[in-house]
């Protein structure tokens, strides 16, 4: 089987989570498997100067509007949490820790929180909703909440984050095909061609 | 026949150049006529806040390896032209002048100068190129330069500018349909999803 797609994202991107809805059923079509490695966002936009999309004058209206319209045109459920965005810390290391211990369920896992966050409006950065989620997906919570209190879990996402930086990763999602990065919900459609004919 | 689709632009956008290429097919099939409307990005980017991508640290290298991977995708010729991006207030006037003067004519010297930029790598920012591709399409240069100095159409511009900016424009492309904002070239699959159903 050929290399899994990596697929970097935040918890808190809502075309991350439009993406996250497509791409394995993508990825099997072309063989491949996804491999989904959270970070968090704000280190990237740090190194990048960049600012909150939805704090920026004009384009934050348009974006809240297109988050939307994005999700109709997929056909995935969608609402505008609140707050947004949010710290997803908890949420990008316990899937961190279940790639290790429960790697079986981590997919699932990943998904019961995009979800909850965008399809349900719950704030995942709350500890009671986050172990809920992990609940939901026939996890311990209190095994989840010791795990991801540890100093190896913390240096993990650390070293993924920097590990990220220094791929080029500026945003979310950003996906990797054999090396070549595409950024964004909207460049499906390249790694489509990508995974159906290689490069171009 | 159904309202145009507007689509604001700068010459200097490469996104705004490949969906140059296609809108006016794009909005054909769907029984519409497209609206060119030059604007000046630089105004845009002041209201924002918005720094020039190619200068934004990791955005700005995997901006240009996109800009041509994106032109691949879609079967348009492109080079990165140098200098990047470059002054276009000479080419905006001149198609605002011909939209009135020769309307039959702005839409070739439309494409005609997008692709002497961004296929051919010539810098369209200076007088005798812009004028040489006014020739090109069979257009008096002496005249053009005569009226792209006059202040009506330098007011004519700026006007637009400003409806542009009102109107919540932000970046390039930028098309509106039946009132609908859809910014960039990767939104052409939601302008035709609209075109051939409306709102979703």
């Amino acid at each position: 089987m050929a290399a899994p797609i990596e697929f970097y994202f935040d918890f808190s991107s809502p075309y991350a989570y439009l993406a996250s809805e497509r791409i394995e059923a993508l990825a099997a079509k072309y063989g491949r498997g996804v491999d989904f490695r959270p970070i968090l966002l704000g280190a990237a936009f740090k190194a990048c100067g960049t600012p909150l999309l939805i704090e920026v004058p004009l384009k934050g209206d348009y974006s809240r509007h297109d988050f939307a319209r994005s999700a109709r045109f997929a056909g995935v459920p969608f609402v505008l949490p609140d707050p947004f965005p949010i710290s997803t810390v908890g949420a990008a290391r316990t899937l961190l820790w279940l790639k290790e211990a429960f790697p079986e369920r981590a997919n699932d896992f990943l998904h019961a929180a995009f979800r909850a966050y965008f399809a349900q409006g719950r704030n995942l950065s709350e500890g009671p909703v986050l172990l809920d989620v992990v609940r939901q997906c026939g996890l311990d919570p209190e095994q989840a909440a010791a795990a991801i209190a540890e100093a190896p879990i913390k240096a993990r996402l650390k070293a993924q984050v920097d590990e990220a930086l220094a791929r080029g990763v500026f945003g979310a999602p950003f996906i990797f095909v054999d090396g070549e990065g595409f950024w964004g919900n909207d460049r499906l459609p390249q790694v489509e061609r990508w995974l159906a004919q290689g490069p171009f």
